[in-house]
């Protein structure tokens, strides 16, 4: 008896401790909560800003089309009790999408009063993804309600980003579009496209049209036009989209089209990823430098990815051409990548861009520019000396969302692996220089995944890395987060994104979501009655 | 340049062996196969069968739906020379659906007469998913062809089971019904539903309705309609459906409406898995018997699964009645155990079904009645001493679907373990008895898994496992494997299952799959450019 007092009483302080730290059901968590003691019954809600702005009209739509998922509530203006009015004052007009910008918010909701507070649109988007999240449905009886809170909330890490992989698996652009769906909802806000790779290329150019011979049909292609609807969508999101080019090396998909940009190395060629550029053609840097100016200004972001990762450099001293242009210009391999990228850093000044690389040319001993982006991804261990010596950083070694074991633990239940990505904190082992790390990446390399398998591939887990990248470093509890992040997967359904459970519960869904399943025969009654009697 | 010429000719070796290895293109690879050498172009398909059946027509129906994905192709009688007739015979009309009928099938496409004979319904259905994947589509010119091929084909083991787990989340009758879809494309032939558990109680009773207080809602309820639905929808894919009510443990949920059901233990209590039948009221076997009789005319399958695994005995000893009751019984555990599986075996009797239970209590030393069927899932090293012991066995414990290392082994890619189902034969480390084994079945637990992930964490890695189950002990290579899977899983996306890549290809895929993502808002060109220029 006096056990099951004890036991009891544990459990009760369990619990009040538990929602004393993290009251509220949101995901990320804020990074300041204040709960109110009052719940709004809500049937319908206007959104009210004091800008005009295309780009915020079209998030203020979107989550009001969000807002009420199991019933047509009409979000008329009517004078009910049940409908109220969202105030979004936003203080700056200002547009620019950069890095840094400011995405702070506050949130107020009590009675009669529902007011977000913030610097720029893209706070406000923040602030309409929390609110979102601040309606209950209640199944029992078909209704919503509101918690009151006051929050006031940023980011930790203003560099959170996904890098999705289109030239593993073609990705239609419709795809593309709902998964910069589910990266606004979490907040991630950049969108690294890993566009090109050995395997293919499905960007068109003006400029050098027999580029797209290298994709995998010609129905597998991004044009012009579509590049710039991903630019504009992600925009709604307050999400920075920036290519990446991956080059020295993942280079053979260029070649297709114009097999005098790559080396030729039969030595390696079974393996497509091993072949790189020709560097010592000049005219290679002259098709980079305008491709990349015809590419360019159709990302307005700053920062523009070259790659730079797993270099096969034996390929190069293969290749007689480029063996005899190393020689002559006394070049060891290290000397030809540092080449390498010192042309490109004078390509990315000519189109007025920072450049970003993986960390592979510092292990090869390159001396990158000092304001080269440098996303670390082989290991954490490299991490520290990359800050040392004065590079920004982002961090990705914990986050390959392709892994069987990302992080070297084994879970029993496969899904439990976003405890690993929650629990891979930017700064784990770092002892000095920790702000140079702008953030970090989620990556899904598309080796294994295309439009039919990346919904759930990559969600629940990535909400692992969302939270680690936006809420405080010390929101960092598997128990507290997981009543939270299981309601977010349900909520996130609701939405149409295909995010699964984390542990037994019931997550009523509309019926007319585009994933919901139906048989490729509906038998009749009487079918059913002739099929069991015979 | 010698180098050169030994590694050329190494690859063509090694082509030419693989494709008289394999040379078809069909999952599960069939017993035997003699390549023709003609490939016929062809617009439109009729089937015809010599024996009138409602089931067998549902299958020719399907089929003809799923034959020509891309372009609405009449499957009129025109005598067109790219019109086929697909001529079924089947040699016996009794559509008796038990374990152990025959699935065997002659397929002989030639010029002029494609023909499939078999001696059941089921050989017909079986042999109407492997024509479907004789059937190539040309992308680049929109048309369709048939290799010419002489198959003969039959399974290597006649259970090939599925589990589905209904109780850790509830899923949606349609669902389940889109989940035979996808298992009969893949050759499985029962479906092994665990249906109720500890956590939720989803099964209707007309004869006890409170037990429906165990489900997480009212709307999460299979009706006696639902489940007929079920068993006729699989039997449209000559698969079985069995039953599993897993108990003595396991069995908290219906104690939610009927709490003298189960037993009372405070220390267990925190974990709802803990709580088991109380088996010292008789009331609790005629609540068995009577249930039981109520629900098993709605599965026409000789066998039904009572489960067994993971009992928690301590439950049993902390609760006073059932402790008292053991005493005076002279029962230890193992006797109450053993007590339970014989009234148990009194039910089946009454019942008339065959008692299938996981290994649990022969590990805890119960003599289970000889004919018990047992699933094998705790360890591969216990599958000996059952067979030997004169059972007939069910081998699973490979075959874990929830795991994120299925088999100790570690892949860089997650997707690459369905190697690790592949590989696991049911005869390895078997040296006696192996003809006990009747087969074998996937499991897939569902603590993480509702109608929004299902397909894409089974499909394609269970396909290592179906053929694993059909075809030779010899089909047993990656390397040839992979090309036939890696066509059959996008052959499945384009019939709507959401079966995902294994290497970088192109799948294309129609624009209404039930799956097609979009985004959430569509930008109009002119949105577009004012978003971009802000």
């Amino acid at each position: 008896m006096m056990k099951e007092i004890v036991l009891f009483f544990a459990v009760l302080v369990a619990i009040v401790i538990g929602q004393a730290n993290q009251p509220l059901n949101v995901v990320p968590y804020p990074q300041q909560v204040e709960m109110g003691s009052c719940n709004i019954p809500v049937t319908s809600i206007l959104i009210t800003s004091n800008i005009e702005s295309t780009t915020f009209s079209v998030s203020m739509e979107r989550y009001t089309n969000l807002f009420f998922p199991f019933n047509n509530v009409s979000n008329s203006e009517e004078n009910d009790s049940s409908s109220i009015t969202l105030e979004v004052t936003i203080y700056s007009d200002d547009e620019t999408l950069q890095f840094g910008i400011d995405e702070s918010y506050n949130l107020v909701i009590q009675e009669e009063s529902y007011q977000i507070k913030t610097a720029t649109i893209y706070g406000a988007m923040r602030a309409l993804e929390t609110f979102k999240q601040l309606i209950t449905y209640n199944q029992l009886d078909n209704s919503y309600s509101i918690q009151c809170v006051s929050i006031s909330d940023y980011p930790r890490y203003p560099w959170r980003g996904f890098m999705v992989d289109t030239a593993r698996h073609f990705i239609p652009k419709n795809m593309i579009l709902h998964m910069i769906d589910s990266l606004g909802f979490s907040k991630f806000n950049v969108l690294h496209w890993h566009i090109v790779d050995a395997v293919s290329f499905p960007v068109e150019s003006t400029t050098y049209p027999n580029l797209t011979k290298g994709a995998f049909s010609p129905s597998a292609v991004f044009s012009h036009s579509d590049i710039e609807e991903v630019v504009a969508y992600a925009k709604t999101y307050g999400i920075r989209v920036i290519p990446e080019f991956d080059i020295p090396g993942h280079a053979a998909a260029w070649g297709i089209g114009y097999p005098e940009l790559v080396a030729t190395c039969p030595d390696y060629a079974a393996n497509v990823n091993n072949i790189p550029l020709d560097i010592s053609n000049p005219n290679t840097f002259t098709f980079l430098q305008n491709f990349f100016s015809e590419i360019s200004p159709l990302f307005f972001d700053n920062y523009f990815h070259t790659g730079g990762d797993e270099l096969v450099t034996g390929c190069w001293t293969e290749d007689p051409t480029i063996l005899n242009w190393m020689t002559k210009m006394g070049f060891s391999t290290t000397d030809a990548f540092q080449y390498f990228e010192n042309n490109l850093d004078n390509i990315m000044k000519s189109i007025n861009r920072t450049k970003i690389t993986w960390n592979d040319p510092i292990d090869y001993g390159v001396q990158l520019n000092p304001e080269t982006l440098v996303q670390v991804w082989s290991s954490g261990s490299d991490l520290q000396g990359i800050l040392n010596s004065g590079y920004k950083a982002l961090v990705s070694f914990a986050w390959y969302l392709d892994k069987q074991v990302p992080d070297g633990k084994i879970h029993y239940e496969w899904q439990d692996t976003w405890q690993d990505f929650y629990a891979a904190d930017p700064t784990v082992n770092i002892t000095s220089n920790s702000n140079n790390i702008l953030g970090g990446e989620a990556t899904m390399w598309a080796e294994q995944i295309n439009q039919v398998n990346w919904d759930v591939r990559v969600w629940p887990r990535a909400i692992g890395i969302a939270e680690r990248l936006w809420s405080s470093q010390s929101i960092n509890t598997v128990s507290l987060a997981l009543p939270r992040i299981g309601q977010f997967t349900c909520d996130l359904s609701r939405r149409g994104i295909q995010s699964g459970p984390l542990f037994p519960d019931y997550c009523p869904m509309q019926d007319d979501l585009v994933f919901t399943m139906k048989p490729n025969i509906k038998l009749s009654n009487s079918e059913i009655k002739l099929i069991l009697n015979k």
